[in-house]
């Protein structure tokens, strides 16, 4: 049976050096020179089996796929550039090195797409699932990092694309839009962003909770997604999934400025602080309900 | 039913603002102001129920401490400053938010000793057991990093402390060598450091490919811990202990200097690279063997 060290040892061939990491790695740390003039920004995300993934269906390389996806787009959310990742796995015992490979490649091609290198790791195995951890690095790189937190009255709210029914396979196999986030983010004057992971209606409501504002939606301009309206056959209404089902990883954003077509969809605007963070109507002022989150969870 | 969200709001609460974290938690990312002169070191670590503590027999508030003390001696074996950790924890379904409370006070309470902000993280529940994995950001601080590449024939090899048995308990509750290894190098000449997590034959090893030396081990030289004499009654002697148990947190290191009596012991002197990475003996240069490693590995 293959071990921890013969696995390390193919990991570290797999490895390119690079300006920003004099040590190679396989050492207790990775060493890497930061740039003076960047801000560092440091995310984590875990993939959890029978939760972010089902082993029994995905391959492990979609597994590695997403997991650093779903960093990068922490990254896209704040505008930043993908710098290094490092990782944890907690294996099946038995999973074998051949299926750690598979699960490390699906990383390294996610990765690779924004040439972020992967510098260390941990991999255990226990007589438990599968779960996986990536912490990633970011660095602003130019462009200020865009919080939750800057959204103001008067500012239109935006997405980036059609959402719902990601649970039918765009939850393994969306693109995080981090180049899309930073052209917004230099071009326009974005106020505040988020990556839309737990849901429309959740991650709207962390948005005006942490700006201090409330956020009105406009029912008919929700982009629906085509899978949002495969899944009626759940009895929910396509705009119910579009509102609630999470994991889109497209981008929501407040800004001042009028968006161009093509790069993004308004769906509502900006108003003062108000009992409930997130409300949804027509468009008139009048008949806006609240809007309560139906995404996603975890019950501790 | 406690949720996400409300641990997560707790945990807002328990974190202070620091020079070195502008933007308050919460966010995708934590930002950081990272200074021009400083090397960021990254290292990452995990724990898992059943493999690195017992869940039915160690509290929540000694795995947190464990897990963060793991990723502090990671910044020890490379002699930098813990600067910042995020976190992520799997928790088995039901686990509840006083427990994940008391995981998190324990990671604090270890991360605390050294200033260290814990600045991010995620937490999901799963049909699984209990997971915990730790980044750390360490900092040079005016100190080389010390790697494991660095050892040249002739210099002595030192451990901090006596070894073996730590099953019996110090494998949880082991303070990080942070203050001792920060002290090492920069008043010694250290050629190469690691800490003793995966047993001193094994980790020597790593210390000797890293370095293309090999390593000789003085029989009568190591230090042995009264744990490793307790450990008798499973019918190894307490030097087999000594060499092969592992999760001992004492720092290995080599140096041209010697070392201040108090501050650490000599066990033995680099050689030439040779056939086995390590060898063990009496100290006369005629009757070495190899020594094979017996420490820990994961098998995948």
């Amino acid at each position: 049976m293959a071990g921890e060290f013969d696995f390390i040892r193919w990991l570290r061939t797999q490895q390119k050096p690079s300006e920003l990491v004099p040590l190679p790695a396989g050492d207790d740390m990775a060493v890497l020179r930061w740039h003076a003039d960047d801000l560092l920004l440091v995310g984590v995300d875990q993939v959890l089996d029978g939760v972010h993934f089902d082993s029994a269906v995905h391959s492990p390389r979609a597994i590695g796929r997403k997991v650093m996806n779903r960093n990068l787009s922490d990254c896209a959310a704040m505008a930043c550039l993908p710098a290094a990742a490092v990782v944890t796995i907690a294996a099946p015992r038995g999973a074998g090195e051949e299926y750690l490979r598979e699960l490390y490649l699906g990383m390294k091609e996610a990765a690779d797409v924004f040439d972020c290198a992967i510098i260390g790791g941990d991999t255990g195995s226990w007589a438990g699932k599968l779960a996986v951890s990536v912490t990633i690095l970011g660095r602003s790189g130019g462009v200020s990092p865009i919080t939750r937190g800057g959204a103001k009255a008067g500012d239109r709210i935006y997405v980036t694309g059609p959402l719902g029914g990601s649970i039918l396979g765009r939850h393994m196999t969306f693109e995080p839009r981090v180049a899309l986030a930073r052209q917004l983010a230099r071009d326009h004057r974005v106020t505040a962003m988020i990556d839309l992971s737990d849901g429309l209606s959740r991650d709207l409501g962390h948005v005006a909770r942490e700006s201090n504002v409330s956020a009105f939606v406009w029912r008919s301009s929700v982009p629906i997604h085509e899978d949002a309206i495969e899944m009626r056959r759940d009895g929910r209404i396509p705009l119910d999934h579009a509102l609630h089902d999470g994991e889109d990883y497209e981008l929501l954003f407040t800004t001042v400025d009028a968006i161009p077509a093509g790069l993004a969809v308004c769906i509502g605007v900006i108003g003062p602080a108000n009992a409930s963070p997130v409300w949804i109507g027509d468009g008139s002022d009048t008949v806006h309900v609240p809007l309560e989150p139906q995404g996603w969870e975890h019950s501790l």
